[in-house]
Parts: C-alpha cells; sequence; structure tokens
C-alpha cells in the first residue's frame, strides 16, 4: 500500500498513513461498506468479493478515457492493458520499458557486438504499437546522466560488462549511465516520447540520485532533438520538475506516485508543481500498480486536488470559470492526448 | 533564541523573527505580562524572577509525561535530566552524544590502539540507564556516511587521526566518518535506539552536509541489524525525513528544533513530514536548550501544529474523531514511548 | 513572460501559466482592459498604447521609492536607471555586474599579468555611484565557491584562460571559480553589497549549481569581512536562503524573480522564506527585466503577498497590528535602505 515492503517491528502500520487512511475513506464505498471502515472490515469485504470483481468496481469508478500503461515491471499475474482498457471501459495503449527491453535482449543476443542493432531492432518492432517508452534509470544509475549521445564503442564496453555481470548474476542488470543514455537516444531516434522516473519509489531508490535537476544536460540536448520528455512523480522535488517543465519547450510532468501517497495534501503538492510549470505541461498519471484501488483513489484525488487549485484561483479572482474549465480539461486529458498522440 | 550567534550590524534583530514573536506572544503570558509584551518589558520580567523560578515556570507549562534528554553540549551550568525531570513533574531518561563520549575517551587513553574497546566498554557503562544515543555527524564530517560497519583496520587509523589532532589542538574532536560510523555501529551492537541531527542548526553546520538522504546506505544497514534511528529536525528536508521513515521500518522522524524556529508556520512544516511519514512513525521533541522558553513553547506550538493537521482531516472527512485521537496519542507520546522503551 | 526562451511544440504556451494569467488580471486593466482580458485582446491594446506608453504607466502604476538596476545584461536598448526612476517618481541606484565590467576589461587589457589591477581600477570608478554590485555565478561556473580569497598567482592564471578563450571565441567570458571570487572579493573590498543570483533562471542556468546552500563556505568569509550579501530570488531553495539569512549576520534574501513568476501563489513562496529568515533580513525586488509589466506586477504581487502572510499571523494572534506595521516598513523599504544606504 505504501513504498515500503514491510511495516517496522516498533510501529509504523500502513493504514496509519495518509494513503491507508485514504482507502479507508475513499475506497470502502466502492466495496459497499461505510466510509472510514476499520482496516480489519475493508480487508475482509476485499477478500469475501475476490480480486476480480475488487478489480472491476476500482477500474470502471476511476472514470479513465486512456490509459497507458508501463508493461515492463514483474508484468506476470498483472493484467494486460488491455484488459486494463476493457475494466476501465477506455482505449488502452502501451509504454515500453526500455530497461527491461534491454535485459531480454542482452539475456539472448551471445555477443557485447551486436547488443547494440540488436536492441534498435527490438524497440522500433517492439514499440510499433506503444506510445511512449520509460527509463527507470533513477532506479539503478541514477539520474546524473551526460547530455550526449554515447559513443558506439562506448557502448559495446558498456554491453560487455553487461553480460559478464549477467554471467556473474544469472540475469543481465542494466545499471549503467551509459547505457541507460544509449536507451533513450534509440527511443529518442524512433521519436517516442521518453517518461522518467524521478524522485519518490521504494526503498531501492536512492532519493538523492532521483532529483530531476540532475537530468538537466540531457533534457537540454533531447530539447534539441524534439524528443518529449515526462517526468514522473518527482516528489519531493516537484518545483523543480515545474522549473524544468517551464523552462525546457519538450518537458512535460506528474506528480502521479505522490498523489495518492499523501492523500488528502494532494493538491498542496500538486500546487507546488504548478507554481511554475505551464498548465500546457501538466498531466494526470495514477502510477497504479499492484492494487486495483489505486487507479479509482489517484483518480478521485487528482480531481478533487485539481479542483481545489483551480476553484482556489477562482476564489480569489486569478482567472475566470472558462479558464479554469479550459486548463483543467488540458491537464486531465488534453495535454496528455497531445503528448502521445492519442487521437493519432 | 535562534541558531544564529549575534544580529547583524545591519539588522535582523532576533525578536523580529517568527520565534521571538511566538516568545512575546506564547511566553509572557507564564511570566505574568500581556501578550505581545514588548522585548524591553519580557527582558525586565524575565530578570527580575530570576532563572530559576523562570525554569520552574516554563518546565511546568510545557505538559510533559517524559523528557529524553542529550547530554553532551556543554552540559555544565545546565540542569541535570533529573533537575529538568522534577521541575516538569515527569520522568527523565538519558540520550548518550556519541562524540562527546568518544572524545573523552581518546582525550584519556594513551595509544590509539586500545580506543575502539575503550569506547565500546565505556559506552556499555555509559548507556546502562540511558534510553539511546545521539549523532551529531551532521556538524562533523556530514552525513554522507558509508553504511557498512568499519574494518577495525580502518578504526585504528582513525583513532590516531584523533589523536594525533588532538595532541595539536590540545583536545580530540571527532569529524571522520570513519569515526562517525564507527560509534553508531557500537550502539546499534548494544541494540540502542541512534538519534541522528539532521538538517537545521548552527552556522557551523553545513546544511547540504546535513540533508537525511545522505544516510540512506546507512539507515538500509541498521535496518537490517534492527537498530532503530531517529532523524531529528529534518527542516528544511521534512519530506525526505518522511520518505525515509515511511520505505524503512526501522526510521523514525520529527521536526523538533523547527517547530519552535518556525513558531506559528509549525503546522506546515509538520504537515509536510506528515505527507509521507506514517502517524506511527513520528515524535514530538522540542530541542530544547539553554532557555526554559523552549520547553514551553515547543510543545504549545507542536500541540497546536498536530490538532491543525489533524482537525483539518477532520474537516474534509480525511480521518474520523476516533481516528484522529488514536493518531494523536501516538505522535504525541506512544511512539516515543515505545521506541525508546519509556514503559519498560 | 517565463524563463522560457520559446513555448513547445506540443503546448505549453505562456498565457497558460501563473504569470501569464497574473499578466492578464493585473496588467489588463492598466492599459484600459477588462482583467483577464484575452492574450489577443491583450497584446492588441499593448501594440496600440506603444512601448513608451506602456512603461510610462507600468512604472508609475508599481508605487516605487527607490530603485536599484542591475545594468549589466543586455542594456542596449534598455533604458537606464534614470530614465526608469523618472517614470516611477523614484530615485534611481545603480548595481554594477561584476562578470559584465571584468569582460569588458578583459576585452580592453592586453595581458592577464595587469588583468587584476586594471579590474580593480575599473571596479572602484565605476562604483563610484553605485549601491552595489551583482556576481551572476550561478549562471556560469555555480555557486559551489571556496570561501578564501584567491591568490595573486591563481588570479593571474585563471585571467590567461580568460584571455585565451576570448582569442578563441572572440570574446571574454567569466565562467571560473577563481574569477567569480577574485571579483566578490575585490567588491567586498570596496565595502561594497553584494548580490548573487541563486535558484530560479533561465534555461542556461543548471539549477543545481545554483542552491543557496553552495555558498556557505563564503558567506562564513564575507562575513566576517563585514561584508553584506544579498541572496536574490532562491526559488525553489527560499527556506535554504531564510535558514543562511538567519544564521549569517550579514545575509539577506529576496524571492524577487520568484513572486511574479508564480502569480498568485507569492505568499507561499515569501511565507517559507520567512520561516527562518528575520525580517530584518527579507527585501522586496522585482528582477524586472525586459516587460514593463514586471515592474507593475511583482509590487503588486509582493504586497498581497506580504499583506496576506502578517495578515494571517494577525488573524491568529502571532503579532501585534502595530507588529505587522513595523514588520511591513522593514520588509517592503527599510531593510533595503539600510543595506544599500539609500539614504546616506
Amino acid at each position: 500500500m505504501t513504498e515500503a515492503d514491510a511495516p517496522g517491528p516498533l510501529g509504523g502500520g500502513f493504514f496509519d498513513t495518509r494513503v491507508g487512511l485514504a482507502v479507508r475513506r475513499w475506497c470502502a464505498p466502492v466495496l459497499d461498506l461505510a466510509p472510514h471502515a476499520s482496516p480489519d472490515d475493508y480487508l475482509a469485504r476485499r477478500a469475501e468479493l475476490g480480486f476480480a470483481e475488487v478489480n472491476r468496481r476500482f477500474l470502471a469508478s476511476a472514470g479513465l478515457g486512456a490509459l497507458c500503461v508501463d508493461t515492463g515491471f514483474n508484468p506476470d499475474g498483472l493484467l494486460t492493458p488491455d484488459e486494463l482498457g476493457g475494466l476501465a471501459g477506455a482505449s488502452a495503449h502501451e509504454i515500453v520499458r526500455l530497461e527491461t527491453l534491454a535485459e531480454s535482449v542482452a539475456a539472448r543476443e551471445g555477443g557485447a557486438d551486436g547488443f547494440a542493432d540488436a536492441f534498435r531492432t527490438a524497440l522500433a518492432e517492439r514499440t510499433r504499437n506503444a506510445v511512449g517508452v520509460k527509463s527507470i534509470a533513477a532506479y539503478r544509475a541514477g539520474l546524473d546522466l551526460a547530455g550526449e549521445r554515447p559513443a558506439d564503442r562506448d557502448v559495446a564496453q558498456a554491453a560487455e560488462r553487461l553480460l559478464r555481470g549477467a554471467a556473474g548474476a544469472g540475469r543481465p542488470r542494466v545499471a549503467d549511465p551509459v547505457l541507460h543514455r544509449f536507451l533513450i537516444w534509440c527511443a529518442s531516434d524512433l521519436r517516442l516520447p521518453v517518461q522518467f522516473h524521478v524522485g519518490y519509489g521504494d526503498a531501492d531508490a536512492d532519493l538523492r540520485r532521483g532529483d530531476p535537476l540532475l537530468l538537466t544536460g540531457l533534457l537540454r540536448e533531447l530539447a534539441r532533438a524534439g524528443t518529449p520528455v515526462l517526468l514522473l512523480h518527482n516528489y519531493p522535488f516537484q518545483r523543480s520538475a515545474g522549473y524544468l517543465a517551464q523552462v525546457f519547450p519538450n518537458v512535460f510532468a506528474d506528480v502521479g506516485l505522490a498523489l495518492h501517497g499523501v492523500g488528502d495534501r494532494a493538491s498542496v503538492v500538486l500546487g507546488e508543481l504548478l507554481e511554475l510549470a505551464p498548465f500546457g505541461k501538466v498531466l494526470y498519471s495514477s502510477d497504479a500498480y499492484g492494487l486495483a484501488e489505486y487507479y479509482h483513489l489517484a483518480a478521485l484525488l487528482f480531481r478533487r486536488a485539481l479542483g481545489r487549485v483551480l476553484d482556489g484561483g477562482l476564489a480569489e479572482g486569478s482567472w475566470t470559470g472558462s479558464d479554469a474549465s479550459r486548463l483543467a480539461g488540458m491537464v486531465a486529458a488534453g495535454n496528455a492526448r497531445r503528448v502521445y498522440g492519442l487521437d493519432g
């Protein structure tokens, strides 16, 4: 339910977090319970309904028009994008995780020499129907990635290290700045939007290496190449993400994972992103994974948060009602449709 | 009254800060003055009452159930934990400052060879009745401390540097990543909770080296060892501290020093910590030192801040009144009692 | 209108930002349009009035008592301080940009040997009627500048690199930590207040290198020398700037550029600066440049933001009405008059 693996022996139960309290408040009624149902009642009712019905209810209640689904993290046992779209009554689109694809290419390629070409071919094939790619460099080598496209020779050497590591560990694991950059530039060459996990994540991430400002040099180069970049989550660096979304023409941002993570503080976090970020550069995302609750909860908290930000400005006379409607439409749907080309 | 040594010649008087204004607002009445008494009237009345009576009033008005007192910073001329507890009508417990103890061991030990064992023995003795230890690495070598337990050989070399330095400076001063780590692991071996000064402090601290995210690797290792860690103060990194408190089962956090430092902004700062931090992982602290006002002021501002955070959620329907009471009890007392074993 | 060069091909128009919405809300009436006039109407009316009339109206409506104008960035085609002062009905004072002056000295000096003396002489002359200097190290080498005064030999070598670079690029460009430090210490020797651009700026800046905490060592040395330092803008590091303004007697701060950049969020940003910063250490600035709108908008948003911060404390009983008036006078005028010696 949170980004922790387990509560500690000295306390810190997950239901006693903002997200846990939000589940009791907002998800319980979807399961026919009263708001604020106790954790025990909630878990009992959830088990009674069964996961298929639970998934159906939460996806349907999210009110989504389209889903962009990253399929690269432990997909076994998860619903496919099409299954999710079916439950949500929405169109579904795939986001291909770069490192996962690179690791599967490395696992089946014999030598390091052929890696670069093999990856390029695999990416082109794999993304034929995808709307973008995602890099999880933040979890691996960190976001301090040089801007320039890496030289072929450097990529070949990095591939060799990757395969050597795979021989030792049993499977290849991409965690090398040269490789992350190579994967990203391959996606740029295919004119695909590139998502970056930024900031808040689980304990595997070193949050210091997930600061979006570390990407400044790479964003500058990707701007020159005309590659759209989407900075995901960003907490607690949402103001820095807003700055990057303002000064780079190709940069977009959301506060996805943070939105349900912070429960009823979502409007505070979204408000900070929207200090500098143009309304035309901010997107919705849920970062829902595993628990179907998050599809419902993230959408609900986001609508409330955006509503609060826009109503607040309206009450102060900062903009008109028609401005607010237009800006809401951009952030909630229009920007995503445009960047990912969902209508094209 | 603030973390500055002195106001500047061009202005910046301490009474014209949020904390100074809070002293006039909330401390003046404890000295029988009207709220917002002028600085001159305040200082005159304080002198008239005398420090013994002033101490008595502020400690009594704090409404404390138990104190955990760090005795390692210039304790001469300060009240002891027992004296403080007596004035507060509360139980008092000691926190042993690691670097202070290490420096006294080094000062009396002849050679570097015996330092490690001598420190281990001294720590075991000194903490027999203590409830935890504190590291001020943030003020010395900074928090960028490697996770692993340092090798004996490295500790011996570091001890040699410490003694050489002491010969030059007249007294030993621990400011070496290897030594800070050694001290912390000695405490871990004794199963003692370890406090870290994090973030906001005086001008001696380099705030960049006091970022709690620098501790990530060490927290991961201490989590494996089952050692409770308490991140103190954390300002302006309270959101990062909240993240660490969420993802590591052994990590707890407060916004102590910041609470009275920011006066009536305390609820904003506490609210940010409580975005990701589970309610079961957040503690109260005053960081009161020197001026008795802080015992009263920190407790009062904390109660108001926590009340505002919890009442805010109640008003929005984020949780129930009974949730709010339970969460308040955890943050205000239960978590500390559990982590420090105050009832045991 | 923002710190971006151009909107992106996939959206992010400048009028759909907080600052753009604030221009429509607050600047349109100054041009006789209704609040929230459409962008097209606004631009048409602005063109119709002509820039001279537009400048006149916005400068006059800003309600300024004195201007301190940095004349070092592309001054051709801009109004001079005296012209600005004339339109504003205010006294005008000059701030000399250190790097610009150093580059003009380097361009006309033949050899590196004479650079240091030539710069010292030029600075003394150029600042005879100036009230301070400004460093844009944040845009060039970054703020991670060692505290000590650089040795003559190091300055001579740096000057040689500067002239060699100029021979290649056609003109000298100061972007060398040694040179930035040298320029700053020359200003300190002349007892001039030193401004630093900090944080938020355009895409040329690497925001990570613009963190004010990087200046800690230099601020400590400049405090010893008694040199007033002004940290400008600081977004999103305003809390760190507030900390520095509290613990160093010579440090002052504003949130200038951010104030109009974040539109109606200005009170949030100012409120964070004023958590730790003494009221006697916070100044107003507009960072207006190019567009006359910013003189009006920054002043208006600042007054509203400061009003909201002070009224908020008044409503909570944090201070009295007479405190609030006194603190407002300090932040809005008194501190600047004192630091820059505007009345002397």
